[in-house]
C-alpha cells in the first residue's frame, strides 16, 4: 500500500544484508518511524512488545526472525532456540506457530552452512505468499460486497482491531476487500472500533487515511447502538486462529460485535488466509486466550500538545485489572469466511480445504 | 456512604446558605474535590459537563438548581428560564426532566416571593427521596442476588458505566444491591467495566474501594468473554430512561453486555426508582440518544505520575468521530427491572405501577 503516495510494506528485508525493517506500530498513529531488526532477540522483542502485530505480519516477522538468528548461529541447538523463542511471544496467533513449524521443517535437513542463505529465502516466500493470498482474499471479499453495495449505492462496513496491510505484508485480510470495494469506485465508509485496550483501531484509521478511504472512529461500546440502527451493512474482521469447526478467535470484542451483527441480521464476514486456520484445533475451547499486562489498560499512550510520545495513568497500580486479548466467536455467528481461495460458512471450511478434511 | 470512612453524599446543601455542593467527578478517581454551586448556571455547568452524572443524581441536582436559580430571580419568567436552561443540559436523563417538572409544579402556584424556600424544601425532598429508593432498591436486589450466591458461595456481579452512590444522591441504583449483598456478608466480587468513552468505570472501582468491595477493572471489549467462560453469575445497571414497555436507555455498550448476559443464560438486572421510568414514552425508538463531542474520544484524561491532571491526545482533531452516549436494550433482553417497590419483569412495569398503566 502507500504512505504518502509512497509504495511500502508493514516488513521489508534489506539487499544484501542480514537485517529486516518493520514499522514501529507502537509509535502510530502519533509518529511514523521505522526500526532495524538484526538479532533474533531484536525479532522476539518486536513481536512481543506488539511494534508488529497482526496474526499474518507476526508469521512473516517470526519466519524473518529465524533467518536474522540463522545469521549468527546456525546450528542445530541455533535453530530449536531460535523457535522455542519465537514461539513463546505470542500464544493465540497460529500463524505464528504456523510460520516457525514451516521453518523449521525447511531448514532442518539441511546442513547448518546452508541454512542461513535458505532461511532468508523460505522468509521472503512467506512473505510474498502472504501478499498474494491477501490481494485474493481483497478480491474474493469483493464478490461479496458488491450485492451490498449495490442496494444503497454505498457501503457501510464495521471493523474491528486491525486487519489492515499494517497487520499484514501487504493489503491486509479484513480491510484487503475493503480497499478493493473503494478502489473499484464503490462509496465505501468504515466505522473503525477503537479496540481498547490497545487501540489499534487507530492503525486502522491511520492506514484508511493514507489510502483515502472515508472513516469514522468509535468507542467498542457505539457498535451495538449503530447495528441496531441499520447503520452498519457488513462487520469484517480478521482472525488470530480459526479452529476446524469455524470458532474464530480474534481480537477480544469481536465476539460482541458478532452478537449485535446477528441481532440486526447484518452479515458477519471474517477474513484470513489459510494459515490462520488450525485444522488441528477442533474447535474454539481449545485455543488459548493470551492475558496480558494490566498496565495495558492502567496506562493510556497517545502524544502530547506537540505531537511527541506522551501517557497519563488512569488507575493505580495497585488497581485489579484482567486482560484477555482475544475472545472466541462461535461459528454459528459467523456468516462467512473468506480465504485466498474464495468464501464459505464459517462450519464449511472442507468446501476450501477439502485436503485438511478428511473424512 | 463512606470517603475514608466519613459519611458522606455526592450533592449536599448548606446549611442557612443558598449554595449546594458537589464531588467534581471529572476530577475523580485522581483526586478527590468538592464544588460549590452558587447559581443557575453553575448548576447547569456542573450537569453539561458531567461535574455530575447519573440519572438520578442529575435529577437532584436539577431541582438544586431551581432553587439556586429562585434564591436570584423568582418571578414567573425566572422559573421558566431555570427550568428551560436546566431541561436543555443532557436529553436523555428522563429524570433531569422529572425532577424540573415536579419542582416547576410545587413552584408555579405560589407567589414569588415564597419560592426560594419552597425550592430548596422540594429539592431536598427530592434527594431525601432518591436515597430512600435507593436504600429499597438495594434490598430489592438482594432477594435476587442471594439465591445466585448460595449456588456457588460467591457471586460474580459484571456493571457498567457508573450506577453508584456517585450516580444518585447515596446507595446507588446498580450498586445499591452489591453494597447491600456486601454488607449482608455475601462473597462479591464486581467486574468493573471501563465505559468508554467516558470511563465512568474508574469512578465505579474508586467507590468500591471506597466500601471494601472487591472487584477487576476489564477493558469494554471483555465483557463477552467472561460471560461466555462462566465467569459472571449477573449483569446489573442502572438507566438512564426506561420506556412503557421495558426498553432501558442506558450508557452506550449496556445493549452489548445484554446480548451476551443472554448468549451466556446469565440473569441481566436493571436497577432504577420510579423517576427513571417514562411511562410517555412507548418504547426504545422513542428515546432521544445524546451525542457528544468527538474531543470524548480524541483526548484521554488521567494524571501524570505526579497525580496531576494529565491528558493526552490519541487523535487529531480533524479525525471523523461518532460519540453517541447511550444505546437501547430491548425489553426482551431484560430479565428483571428492579425498583424501589421489588422487581418484575422489564415488559411488565404495570405489575409494580398499576397506577400508572391504565388498560
Amino acid at each position: 500500500m502507500n504512505i504518502n503516495g509512497t509504495p511500502t510494506r508493514s516488513i521489508w528485508p534489506h539487499a544484501g544484508q542480514p537485517s529486516v525493517s518493520i514499522i514501529d506500530q507502537t509509535a502510530l498513529p502519533h509518529r511514523y518511524s521505522t526500526i532495524d531488526l538484526l538479532t533474533l532477540e531484536d525479532a522476539a522483542h518486536a513481536i512481543r512488545s506488539m511494534q508488529v502485530r497482526g496474526a499474518p505480519l507476526i508469521g512473516a516477522s517470526a519466519a524473518y526472525g529465524v533467518a536474522l538468528a540463522m545469521n549468527q548461529v546456525s546450528d542445530d541447538d541455533a535453530l530449536a532456540l531460535a523457535i522455542a523463542t519465537l514461539a513463546a511471544t505470542r500464544p493465540t496467533a497460529v500463524n505464528l506457530h504456523w510460520a516457525l513449524e514451516r521453518m523449521r521443517a525447511y531448514l532442518a535437513p539441511l546442513p547448518p552452512s546452508q541454512r542461513p542463505a535458505a532461511a532468508w529465502s523460505e522468509a521472503s516466500t512467506i512473505a510474498e505468499e502472504d501478499v498474494a493470498q491477501n490481494r485474493a482474499i481483497g478480491e474474493n471479499g469483493l464478490i461479496l460486497f458488491k450485492p451490498l453495495a449495490e442496494k444503497r449505492q454505498l457501503l457501510n462496513v464495521m471493523t474491528h482491531c486491525n486487519a489492515g496491510w499494517l497487520a499484514t505484508v501487504d493489503h491486509g485480510t479484513a480491510l484487503s476487500p475493503v480497499y478493493a470495494a473503494f478502489d473499484a469506485g464503490i462509496d465505501v465508509h468504515v466505522w473503525v472500533s477503537e479496540t481498547r485496550p490497545r487501540n489499534q483501531g487507530l492503525l486502522t484509521a491511520w492506514e484508511l487515511k493514507q489510502h483515502g478511504v472515508p472513516h469514522t472512529v468509535i468507542a467498542d461500546n457505539a457498535a451495538g447502538l449503530l447495528l441496531a440502527r441499520g447503520q452498519v451493512d457488513a462487520v469484517i474482521v480478521g482472525a488470530d486462529r480459526i479452529a476446524r469447526n469455524g470458532d474464530v478467535a480474534n481480537k477480544v470484542g469481536t465476539y460482541l460485535k458478532a452478537l449485535a451483527a446477528r441481532e440486526a441480521g447484518v452479515p458477519f464476514y471474517v477474513a484470513a488466509p489459510r494459515s490462520t486456520i488450525d485444522f488441528n484445533c477442533d474447535n474454539g475451547n481449545a485455543i488459548p486466550i493470551e492475558e496480558r499486562e494490566g498496565d495495558e489498560l492502567r496506562l493510556i499512550h497517545g502524544c502530547n500538545a506537540d505531537g511527541h510520545p506522551a501517557s497519563v495513568r488512569q488507575l493505580a497500580t495497585e488497581e485489579a485489572v484482567a486482560n484477555p486479548a482475544f475472545d472466541v466467536t462461535p461459528a454459528r455467528l459467523v456468516s462467512t469466511i473468506i480465504t485466498e481461495r474464495g468464501h464459505c460458512p464459517a462450519a464449511d471450511l472442507a468446501m476450501l480445504y477439502p485436503e485438511e478434511c478428511h473424512v
